[in-house]
């Protein structure tokens, strides 16, 4: 038997035990060209909050009593496409469920012979690439740039800082309680931490870069967004790629009541979304392999285990009570 | 007598008449090396409503009991300066008074012989090189864009939709009221405008951008800015030029809410002051000359007369009661 979640209401605000619905059917057989495939692994991400609303975006939304999107990975079960063999590791579009029946588009073999596969949603995965291209292409880095990053301890802010570090950046990372705070600075090398639960933010801005910012990577939005603008240095560059604080917030969205700092310093606020620079994963895929492989470019994944605890583990994304890449293990013992 | 403006109070909101103080003086006998001039035109902009704050900024505040700083042209007096003879036309910051005592440091000859000196003010002045390296080197226009601007009838703004429009892109400009819309239609040939005043601009920018906007240049911020970022296309460009909804705005400064379409769309949102494109202004005057002599680049001036009628005629820029550039005469009769 297959157990999928299936869109049942559309949240207002926290989703809740309405929000999904378990199914459970027969796994169906495959026919000529079509393989089956066993999902380990799926992938919890900020971005799956904003597939549930039904209004205009870079993506489609999941529509009411359809499969939940999400990025997974797993192994080939059987196959009667050439392109993939029985036991290959495979990524993609699975949505939350345990099997999947696909003609092989959008799936992705993996080479997970160095690496376990979970690092290939995480490091290596869309939160690596997220950072990488944002970092790299959008935020413009340079050595001796002021950068600061906030959900700093998350899979997309953990890989950005480290890269900045790489690249000669002096980095600050934002995240939330001490021991987030301690994983950046201890494990990941990052210069400074803030603490955002027990810190002022604006005051901590200050001290940690009393020269001000030159790239500020935002995936949280809301005070923290204008903490940084009040702090840029001349043409420092925002990149906006999340605005986890604001995604729950139906009723009173915040905007940035400070942006006209971007005129004042001549500043730049631009939005990414990791796709547009798919046809360069691989080239970043092997540098990332790279540093991994060096010791220069840790990761850690917070990992719950069966599918019934999707909606549980999913409300970690925004109450932080994770440390890295968030993944959901789907596979029957 | 030289009648002069010190900045008296830091206003609160709108100025009034006790922010500004009248003085008058004796003409000083000028050095060696200095020279005299006597103002004809002060410069009105929105810029200045922040130059009066006591806080950090692109250049420094206006202090308490200071001249008020102001963009001047007038005309040399007396010299004993070997750059400049008497009868020249001289542009620079002379401030709100009627003449100026200088030692010649930015201060820069005006060769108004094809075109009356307030244009070098206006279209040829600030806001026309605002416009220019806005709407050129920021907004990144090319041929089919979909261009809107706001404050269109004002000194910057209509300035912006003709470049925009000698540049073969399809042109939107928000205006207050019906007259200023027939301006730039009729007078200016954009191709479309908006009342802001009597439409809802939402639905406003919906109809007239019906495929959405690739740059949209901002004077005016508040819900106006909202109403773009509501209609943006992949990788538009936003130009942060100014505020003027907002300068007045003490309490309940607005940021827009709606940001988060930057990265739905990919798209840029980038400050700018004109003063660091100094440098290229020479070639830009020269392009813009031309424009104007073939009589693609028109240009208006609502000038008021009287250095004690300043205080009513700035509010004129908050009110919108004037229509291109906003210009005090001060030159006794």
């Amino acid at each position: 038997m297959n157990k999928q979640l299936i869109l049942n209401e559309r949240p207002k605000g926290m989703p809740d035990s309405n929000t999904w619905k378990l199914l459970e059917s027969p796994i169906p057989d495959i026919k000529d060209g079509e393989l089956l495939i066993q999902n380990h692994f799926i992938s919890l991400d900020p971005a799956m909050r904003g597939w549930m609303n039904d209004s205009k975006s870079y993506i489609e939304p999941v529509q009411l009593g359809d499969l939940m999107r999400a990025g997974t990975i797993g192994k080939v079960l059987q196959s009667n496409n050439k392109n993939f063999q029985v036991g290959q590791t495979v990524m993609g579009w699975s949505g939350v469920q345990q099997y999947t029946v696909s003609n092989g588009e959008g799936l992705y073999p993996v080479d997970d012979s160095q690496l376990p596969m979970q690092k290939f949603l995480g490091v290596l995965g869309m939160p690596g690439m997220t950072a990488y291209f944002g970092i790299l292409q959008v935020g413009k880095i340079k050595e001796g740039d002021v950068v600061v990053v906030s959900g700093a301890a998350g899979a997309v802010g953990s890989v950005v800082g480290q890269i900045a570090k790489i690249k000669g950046c002096y980095v600050v990372g934002i995240a939330g309680g001490e021991e987030k705070c301690k994983y950046i600075t201890n494990q990941l090398g990052f210069d400074a931490a803030i603490d955002y639960r027990s810190q002022n933010i604006f005051d901590a801005i200050k001290e940690t870069c009393p020269k001000g910012l030159d790239v500020y990577f935002d995936n949280v939005g809301g005070e923290i967004l204008e903490a940084a603008l009040s702090r840029l240095r001349k043409h420092a560059r925002i990149v906006i790629c999340g605005a986890i604080s604001q995604y729950n917030n139906i009723d009173d969205m915040k905007g940035p009541r400070n942006y006209m700092s971007l005129l004042v310093n001549r500043a730049t606020m631009q939005g990414m979304v990791v796709m547009d620079y798919a046809n360069q994963y691989p080239k970043a895929m092997q540098e990332m392999g790279g540093w991994i492989m060096e010791g220069k470019l840790k990761s850690n994944e917070s990992i719950y285990e069966g599918i019934e605890n999707f909606q549980e583990t999913f409300k970690r994304l925004f109450t932080g009570e994770k440390l890295g890449k968030l993944l959901l293990k789907v596979i029957d013992k």
